[in-house]
Parts: structure tokens; sequence; C-alpha cells
């Protein structure tokens, strides 16, 4: 037995922390290797996370007003090349059918990489007056491009996620959508995954390709790499003048609308495992863990067996009467040491542990994922395990986030210093996040990222500072901004 | 007005069947034609019946022991290769990726048309002892078949489905789970779309690609042809052997594990869009409609106004209470006639009018769409309108079942002579459904398909009769079999 639960350890953190990434994807049942370069499988314990961050994240997306429709996966290779700047951007990574049924296609169609040249055409059949706006449609779908370097949720060929696409009559309502997405996803993001973020304005250079303006939220991860979690772009008028979209407005006169998109994906779950994760395996935010909590079995003989079995049944009822998701572990076989290793490495938040004394005591252990060691057990009386267990579980979720904004913070840093900044960011612990002044000008954004690897990742929408000089020209500058290595 | 109303009527549906069909889709705004041949948009009306469809089918699904997952979008060529039976049958249809990031691909890749191939790949990395069986996986997906006559929902390049596909370790307990989906299917669409079936085996003309036998649900649609809902496979040993997915049994053996697969798609929107709908538009069942219930106030001078518009907001909010899918309709300038019309198109199930008569009178009015003119409106108290129309909702739900019965078993007939069937196949009313005695010879069903256009639908389970000539070629016969032509 002992093999066994060595065999499901997996590399320290500390050590490799992209063995230790990769590893527990796999062992922790994820995800999988497939045998299409760049696409993983997503395995029934990895795709249940991914459906309840879809369910929550889907129910706040229709609070907006948007609805869901479904748009062709191929587009015309034509489509692309009517916005210039989405054609450089996106061209290079497509996968391109040339062939169908048998025949050579007399136009060869793309795979989405994203969809706003199919959705804009049709934007255009469905847009004719202002009463047509504003226009708010979602669509969940499955995405390719064509990466070199491809990393489990993180960068995959093929991933899943949503796109929103909407048209607005002005430019400060198309402005005020984006904004207000921004928002969904910061919250979202924090509450649900308990993920920690930054929230911003992306510099020029990190733009969506054909959008005026790029508004990011951010991810410090423990080995000081940023995780950029979800974007929201004003795309202007430029998707609305490429595909001819135009409304009469209330004086009769042709107008384009302004729009928006809006996208976060499965690289989300990357950001769940990377910013919760530790040695002993996954630590899933009770939010969206498929199991809350497993109910462990302990018991030595047959007439314990008896006893300590129809309690934690009981506890099983009662959690799932008080609709948390729960599992009882009644394997028979493995120890209870084997099953804590294992729904540890799994992620499970919380584990009620019931023994034969715990019976005669009408108690149950419960066991926080969150806190190893003695510190994380406490008893509960069995009459009250549901509440005990309800609450405990909002306090791992808040919990969660602190440990992770605590490790964020403490790997967050302000510099003037550009020097300083440089010998950071060439540190082993990977650079962190720095907060610096820059002066917005791209040069002094390329000269950093060439002498430091680090780009900016978000520029914080509400500025409480008196400025300084740009940490890199020294000329002055009114912004703060995040900078850091990104993954 | 009056032209606007009229621009919104169709084809009726016994002039053209196929006219009323198309353009009752358009109009009532569940898809649009898109500008990649043979792939529909799925617009927020149409897609919003599918989520709810999909949301229940899911739930379902889920109650036998299936888990979701997701693989990849593109499968090697070589893969499809691997069963000889299966690349025969899907090899014509597929799309085939030859280019990804710029350069030609070394392997070409098919987009899914169906995922067998990849998903058994999976299951034998997956799959090494008794104990790793039953293996239960479904996915929701997009898949491609390239298709040269396309219709909206019915037959179209990419659709959307859920694929389910099971391993286990007994032939017994193989066919238990094949014939488990099938019933899962049949009530599902029976209760849940109120659209009748034929449930069944299908001839060996009729199977899946790869499999040992196929079951279906087939259900009769109003112009005499019949359309395939849903199938479940029992595949045999069939992939287990050409992807080598082995396990070891309980006296330490190697076996193959059986396996089935089952699939529903997006055509059962076609289904109830045929089914159901008439000349007025659409009719969808309670059950998936995304607006169950539009309030519609009636009022002409301004006092009014105030008086209706305040007690039908009360009513939207004593529905919206009771977890009714609700709309109240307060568009200004338009009648209260055009919003009848255009409700009506859109197929919700319950309208709800109001006047200043009937707040004066604490009344509103009722009105069904399952029936139309007079004898489908009625009277209920406004303080008892919640009730009212929930159990409306649910005769509406029976009577649209009821309906599309009655129409499916008038058009369903016995024959003992092939020359009586003959003629009506000839029918210009499509033909209906034969219910016949059959030998099971393929020839006997290939001289019926070539001089009649019907083939073989399904081979009922439970079989009650006493045997008797096969209508084609008058050998003894023991099974009767449900013959028509098929969309």
């Amino acid at each position: 037995m002992a093999e066994k639960i060595d065999e499901k350890k997996v590399t320290p953190r500390s050590q490799d922390f992209a063995a230790w990434y990769n590893e527990l994807i796999i062992r922790a049942e994820l995800a999988d290797y497939s045998p299409v370069r760049g696409c993983i499988v997503f395995r029934p314990d990895g795709f249940a996370v991914w459906e309840n961050l879809r369910d929550e994240l889907d129910r706040r997306i229709k609070q907006t007003g948007a609805r869901n429709a479904y748009f062709p996966l191929f587009i015309p290779q034509s489509f692309l090349q009517k916005e210039a700047q989405h054609v450089e951007g996106f061209a290079p990574e497509v996968a391109v059918v040339t062939h169908g049924g048998g025949k050579e296609l007399e136009e060869p169609l793309i795979v989405r990489p994203t969809s706003e040249t199919i959705i804009n055409h049709m934007f255009a059949q469905w847009i004719h007056s202002h009463r047509d706006l504003p226009l708010m449609i979602n669509q969940w779908c499955n995405v390719v491009r064509w990466e070199m370097r491809t990393r489990p949720f993180l960068r995959t060929s093929e991933f899943l996620w949503q796109e929103g696409h909407t048209a607005h009559a002005t430019r400060e309502e198309a402005e005020r959508e984006t904004l207000t997405m921004l928002e969904v996803y910061r919250s979202f993001v924090e509450d649900f995954l308990a993920v920690p973020l930054v929230a911003g304005r992306k510099s020029a250079a990190e733009r969506f390709p054909g959008a005026d303006e790029t508004y990011t939220i951010e991810s410090l991860m423990p080995d000081g790499r940023a995780l950029q979690c979800g974007t929201s772009h004003y795309l202007g008028q430029n998707f609305a003048r490429a595909f001819e979209i135009r409304y009469l407005d209330e004086n009769n006169e042709l107008q384009h609308p302004h729009q928006t998109s809006w996208g976060v994906s499965t690289r989300l779950l990357g950001a769940i495992v990377m910013s919760h994760g530790d040695d002993q395996g996954l630590r899933l935010p009770p939010s969206v863990a498929s199991i809350q909590a497993v109910v462990v079995p302990i018991w030595r003989k047959a007439d314990e067996a008896v006893r300590v079995l129809s309690a934690s049944r009981e506890v099983a009822g009662k959690l799932a009467e008080a609709r948390l998701r729960v599992k009882h572990d009644e394997r028979e076989g493995v120890t209870p040491g084997f099953k804590f290793n294992d729904w540890e490495m799994r992620g499970v938040p919380l584990r009620i542990e019931i023994g034969p004394r715990d019976v005669a005591a009408g108690d149950v252990v419960l066991a926080r994922r969150d806190i190893t060691g003695p510190g994380g057990k406490s008893k509960a009386p069995l009459a009250e395990v549901a509440s005990c267990a309800k609450s405990m579980l909002q306090e791992i979720q808040i919990n969660l986030y602190r440990q992770a904004k605590a490790a964020a913070d403490s790997n967050t840093r302000t510099f003037d210093d550009y020097t300083k900044l440089c010998a950071q960011m060439a540190d082993e612990g990977g650079g962190g996040f720095a907060e610096v002044y820059w002066c917005g000008n791209p040069e002094c954004e390329t000269k950093m990222r060439e002498e430091t690897s680090a780009t900016c990742r978000a520029i914080p929408l509400n500025q409480h500072n008196d400025g300084g000089p740009c940490i890199v020209c020294r000329q002055p500058a009114t912004e703060r901004a995040f900078f850091a290595k990104a993954y």
C-alpha cells in the first residue's frame, strides 16, 4: 500500500513548479495528453470543475442581458482578411480545412480561432435600426489556435471558452459594456475561483488584434509569473466598418455601431490548479469542487464496521440533504490513510472522518484541505454535521483566496530603480509583479521586455498616486503599471 | 401594421411542408443561414430551446452513472481506418485539416464526425483491470459531416450533439446499457419534447458503421416521413479489438470489453418544429419553451394604461415567483393584435391577456397556443393566475403530445398487400408509417427501397403477434417492422 501512495506523490512544487503542475493534472485525473499534438483530453474530474465554473459564469453573463447563440466552427478564409490587424494577429496560428466530402474546397475554411468575423457578418444581417441595439450575444464553444509550445489548460491548440460579442449605438455604451464585463470576470474569478487578481488596461503592444482598447484580469502564480485570466475588448467601429454593419439612428442617419468582445477560457482551470495546489495535490475551492466533502468511515473489526458505516452513511445523507456535493467512500481493501491521500490529491475541500470512538461520542472529525496538520482538524457533533460542514466550506473558500492573495502580495513589489527591477526579474523566484511608474512609451516597454522578459500585464483603472519618473526612461509618468513575466 | 403581420406569415403547412418548415425557422428566429455552406447559426431563441433540452437530458444521462468529459475536435486520419466498417461509413463525409500554423501537417487531421476512434484510443490507456469497468463517458460537442443536401437542424454539415461511450466487462451488461439509453431517449423525447415515437432495432442496412446492433427512436412527421431522433449502439468488441482495449478479468485473464455508444443531436429541434408547428408559427412544449407564458396588457386610453399595466405587472410577478419563465410585453407602438401574432409565431405556449374590463372584474384571459380560436380561451381570477397557468401548461404539454400522437397514428397503417403499400408510398401525403411483417432478408428491404423509397425504420422490441407472410417475398416472417420514407 505504501508504494501505491508514493506512486501518487508528485514532484514538490518548490523543487520544480512546471513538473509539479504537469504531474498534478495527470495524477489528479483532471486531464490527459491526447494523440493530437497540442490537444488535451478533459477527464471527468477536470470537466466537472469546468461545468461548475461554466454554469455559474453563464448565469452571471445572462444577468447582464446577453443571450447565448451558436455560430459555425468554420470561417471562410476571406473573412479573416477583412480587418487588417485581426488577420495579422491570427493568420499565423490557424488550422485550415482544405478538403470536405472527398473534394478540395473552392475556398479553404479556417477553424475559428475567435469568432469576431463570422459573428459580425451575421450582425450585419440583423442590425438595421437603433431599435435592434444593443445586441448582446454570448457563445460557449471550442476554438483552435495552432500553438508550438503547449501546456495543459494554459496553452493548448484547441480550448473551450465563452466569447461575448455586443453592438451598441454609442461609444459610451460600448465602453461601459467593456468595463461591466471586466467587473463580471473580476468578481467571478476572485469570489468563485478564489483567485486574486489585478484588473486593468492593456498596453498597445498587448491589445487584442482589432481592438481599440483591451482590458484584462491578471493573476500572479506562485512561480512568480503572471497568468492572463480573461480579457474584455472595446472594438470601436473597426469590425463594424470591415463587415459593413450599419443602423439607422433616431435622426434617420446611417451609423456604424460601437462594439465589444470578451472571453474567458479553460485556462481558468490552470489558474485554479496553480493558485491553490500544494505538494499533496489539488486544493479545489468548494464553489467549483465536484465533491465538496468526502466521508471516510474508519474501522478495524467487523462489529465496528456495522456501527461506523451506519453512522457515516447518516452523515453523508445529512450532507446530501443540505445540498452539499458529497461522496461516501465505502471502498474496501484500501486503508483510511490511502483514502486520505487519494482525496487530498483530488483536492476535495473537506474530509469527514468517523471511527468507532467518534460514533460512541456522537462526534465526527472535520479535516480541512486548506490547513494541513492537526490545525486543520476539529470535532463536530454528528447531529450538527451539515451546518458545521456548510460554514466550514464557506471559510475554506475565503481562506483559499486569502492564502493565494497573501502569496501574490508577498511577491508584488514597487520599484523606482530599474536596476533593482532587473535584478528581481533575473531572480530564480520568477520575478513576481513589479508595480512601477511607466510613461506609456512602447519603446520603454520593449526595452524592459528585451532586458528582463517582463511585459506590461495591466494598468490599473483607478490610479491614486502623484506621478513620478518612468521606471525605464525617467521621463514624467502619471500612471503605475504592473509588469511581470507572463504565461 | 397589417402589412407587418402579413409579412410575418409563412407558407401554409398543407400547401408546402418543406417551405413552411424553412420559413418558420427563419421567421421565428430560431436559426439563420450562414456564409459557410451547410452550416447554420443558432439564434438566441433557437439556442435557448437547445439549452433547456440539453440541461434536462444531461441530468438524466448523469443519473445513469455516465460522466461528462471532452475529447479533441481533431482525429488523426489513421485512427479512422482502424475499424473497417467505420471508415467505410464516415470517410466519404469528413472535413480534413491539412495545414496548421502556416505549415502542411505531416498527417492530415479529420474534424470529428463522431468520436469512437479517439475516445477508444484513450479508453485503451485508462482500462487495465475489471475494476476500471464499467467506464461510462458522455460528451456534448460539435461534429462535422460534410453533407451535400442540408436543411436547418435536420441535416447540417456541423451540428451539436451528445455522444455517450461506455465499456463493460460483459456482453450482457453492454447490451443492457444500450437498451437503458434507448429508454432514456424514448422517455425524454416523448415526455419532455412531446414527440411520439416508435422505438426498436435497426435492420442491418441501417446500422451504425462498426456496430453489432443499432437501436433507434423514430418519429413520424406530419408530412408522412419518418425522422430518426436518436440511436443507441451495441458495438460488441469491434472497437476494443481495433484500439487494443484489454482488461484483466477476475481470473487474471486478458479480455476485450464490450462497448456501447449513443447520441442525440440538434436534429431534435427539427422534430419539435415539425411535430408541433402550425400555420400561425411555432408551438413549443412548455418544458423547453424559453418563454412559457407571455403577459399582454391591453388598453386604449391613458387612464386605462395605468390600471392595466399595474395589474399586468402584478400578474407577471406572480408567474415569475411561481418559477415560470414569463415575459411581460410592455412594447409601445404596436397593437395587441400584432403582439398576439408575434408570440404565436414564436410558439409561446400560453398568452395571458389583461384589459380594463378584466382589471375591473379581477380576471385575466388565458389563451392556449395548442387550441386555436375561442375554444382555447378561458378566464381565471387574477389572484389564482399562477396556479391556473401552471396547471394549464401541464395540460398543454400533454395535449401537444396527444395531438402529435393522433396525427402519427392516423398516418400509420398495417399492410399485408405489397401493392397497396406501394400505392400508399406513392401517395402525395408522403406515405406515413407502414407496419408490416418482414422476413428480415436484406433483399426484400432493397426491393422495397428501390420500388417505394421506404426503408426499414425500426423493428419494435416487444413483438406481440402470430407471424405471417413477409410483405415482399411472402416467406414466413415472425416480426413486424415499421417502414417509411425517411429524412
